[in-house]
């Protein structure tokens, strides 16, 4: 039987910077980084290839190295893990990292600490789909439903999601799962794109790359907004001028304003017949989403990306604070985190939405998607999954999109394996780039 | 003029799991730990010795390192800095640390990142009013209101606090201020003991301790309760024996329960007429906290040990989810977000009861008591700091408890610097203490 015989943690950091990709108006210059475990084994797949697991979590550059020194210390445990028995019991594994008090006392679940154990369980999560042979929605998909009950961390979540509520919702959508599952296989995933929208580029490369985009099935638009209303409003414009009054445009503020100052603006934005506002305030801030949301109607509040665990979103949703949940693979706890949100959001009736883009999120996030369609909300009406056509040339089993869709890649595992010339290049501090870079820069 | 020359930052831990002191439901074996943070400087304060600034934050044991590093990260931007103009614009020192957006993605405002911002802080603010000449209870009570809105945090809290409502509310305790500062400087900040009812105490400890806080004129007794609801019954009937039907009990879950657990298991102990239910379920939950209050009264709720920013304060004292604050002077980034949250206190009406124990909490949570009393609510009616009786003699200028209430020790600063002998003894993990730990341990 396969055994988890060591751990690698590595902080990987790609220069983005440069080219504002990513660019908006809480975060001008991020480096989009990945904090990357790689657990090895004795055994190999089925095709014969040496047996591993790929996680990740993102974040934009400064502070990875904290991040990867707590996955560090999170993931070592894991080393003598016997493959199969935790590959059966994901959620036993996923509570054994809740249980060391002194390290929850630094979140508890959130921060640094909650980021670092979603590295080190999506990596248990890669692996796990690679030992059984199949992609990790799949994996997911196939379970019963109270395997994947068992997977969920309802923790906290009592007082509106119990147990049996859980498994009543999951039940009511097994019928048609195998209908879906071809569904799934034929069409892909419905996705959107960010990619022309990032505050730093230009109007005409705004343009160009809304036109690209269309090429690729991808209707909707998103742009960020929150620096300059005169800006805005003249970008907003544009961007509705050049995608004609039928297609879906969106918003996203990056949590740059204040509650009176999102509605004020937002207000002004109106015009441009936004679907949704994303991220308008802090996004700790339910109570503050609601009044949002309250006074810009008919446009929605979107927000997720910054949800820092499944108790915030179960009072978003409560609350009627959020229009469509974002969630986000590298800041919920893994998947273990994730159905519990699916879970909540198919309970209160809220399309799940993921955030994507960064490092490694699309490949992630694909899996979320498709497994809400397929076994938790079983639908993808008024659901996109976000996508970015960015970094994916470092992994292995990058996202495939076409006809406006995630395609499914059909590999086993979580799509998160990088190639090996990424990582040497652009390990920091010590990778050619950056080490050129420090070399270089003033002491 | 006095400049900041350099920065040490340590990791600090005292074994206190090997006596159970800190035990309670959720953190049964912590090492409580400090992350300390000298500024030294090439000035020399009134009384000739060097001029320096010492801060911290508490975690209880593995990840300080984690803290640590983040500490170092943020601090060292601070060399080179002139004291007295980082001392007369504390709000912009603070704001400081804000821009760099890298950083705040790890967060934002929570965790890790956060508390390290407030142990940079935190030794800024000793520094200051040391420069000045002041504890910072007095150098804080001692500003215009003005002054004193500009050193808080304010951001994110304009739908219900705006810069002109915190002017206004400082401006209505003005009169008066001179005679609390005198009612202050004799008669001290009434507080109350977490000392006998840490969960890992025998009986006969719990009661003996219980007498001994009665000789300091301790008379509020807090118990820790949420492993075991028979075991809860029977340690609640004996602390109620103990000390009679008028004297004040509370008890605190430290998290452990979801919320239709807490409202079953606090109806249970309500017969012993506890004051306060403290940290029912998640810290994060301010809905769930909410129906615990309902349920639960006449009972009352507190939280705020674990209430990450005021962005989560104002939510708790909007949604009507808390009946005591308890801010924590490590947790919170520092005065300037602790003045936030006495601001917000004030204008929701809520009494703000500090947490405190740990290393440190108590040195530095009472000048938020004292300036709270003196400039800012104008009362301690209905209010207590919290008080533990552990770990002040690795501190110069301990607090001082005598006749129930916190003593205003004069001495300027925040109270925060640690004996030399302390730290290099249970520095982590090369001091002696922790090198002897370590070499005994198996690999």
């Amino acid at each position: 039987m396969p055994t988890i015989t060591s751990v690698d943690v590595c902080d990987v950091r790609f220069p983005t910077s440069l080219t504002a990709d990513g660019s908006d108006a809480m975060n001008k210059d991020g480096d989009h980084s990945a904090v990357y475990v790689v657990l090895a084994t004795d055994g190999t797949d089925a095709g014969g290839r040496p047996l591993t697991g790929h996680g990740i979590t993102f974040t934009i550059g400064r502070g990875n190295d904290l991040v990867a020194e707590a996955t560090r210390q999170l993931a070592r445990t894991l080393v003598g893990t016997d493959v199969a028995a935790m590959a059966a019991d994901m959620g036993g594994t996923y509570l054994s990292f809740t249980t060391d008090s002194q390290m929850r006392w630094l979140g508890p679940e959130k921060g640094v600490v909650h980021l670092a154990l979603s590295a080190v369980m999506n990596a248990a999560w890669d692996l796990a789909g690679r030992h059984v042979g199949k992609p990790v929605w799949r994996m997911l998909a196939d379970m019963t439903p109270e395997e994947l009950v068992d997977v969920a961390d309802l923790r906290y979540l009592g007082d509106v999601l119990t147990r049996d509520d859980a498994l009543a919702l999951l039940r009511a959508v097994e019928p048609g799962k195998a209908a879906r599952i071809a569904e799934l296989e034929a069409d892909g995933y419905p996705c959107y794109t960010t990619a022309a929208g990032w505050l730093g580029y230009s109007d005409e490369k705004m343009v160009r790359l809304i036109h690209e985009q269309e090429e690729l099935g991808l209707t909707h638009v998103k742009l960020k907004v929150g620096t300059d209303l005169e800006e805005d409003v003249r970008r907003c414009r544009l961007a509705r001028e050049t995608i004609g009054p039928d297609r879906a445009l969106m918003i996203d503020a990056n949590q740059v304003w204040d509650v009176p100052t999102a509605i004020e603006w937002v207000r002004r934005l109106a015009e441009f017949d936004p679907l949704w506002i994303e991220e308008p305030t802090s996004p700790d801030d339910i109570l503050g989403h609601r009044k949002i949301r309250d006074a810009v109607a008919p446009v929605k509040v979107a927000t997720g990306e910054h949800c820092h665990n499944r108790v915030m979103f179960k009072q978003f949703m409560e609350a009627g604070a959020m229009d469509f949940c974002q969630l986000d693979a590298g800041r919920l706890a893994s998947l273990n985190e994730i159905v519990a949100v699916l879970l909540l959001a198919a309970r209160f009736g809220v399309p799940v939405c993921p955030h994507a883009g960064g490092v490694g999120l699309c490949e992630m996030v694909q899996h979320a998607s498709m497994l809400d369609f397929v076994a938790v909300s079983g639908t993808h009406e008024g659901r996109l999954c976000e996508y970015v056509d960015h970094l994916h040339e470092h992994f292995l089993e990058p996202v495939r999109v076409a006809g406006g869709a995630y395609q499914v890649t059909g590999e086993p595992g979580y799509n998160t394996e990088m190639r090996a010339e990424s990582i040497a290049r652009y390990r920091f501090p010590d990778g050619p780039y950056w080490a050129g870079v420090l070399a270089a820069s003033p002491a």
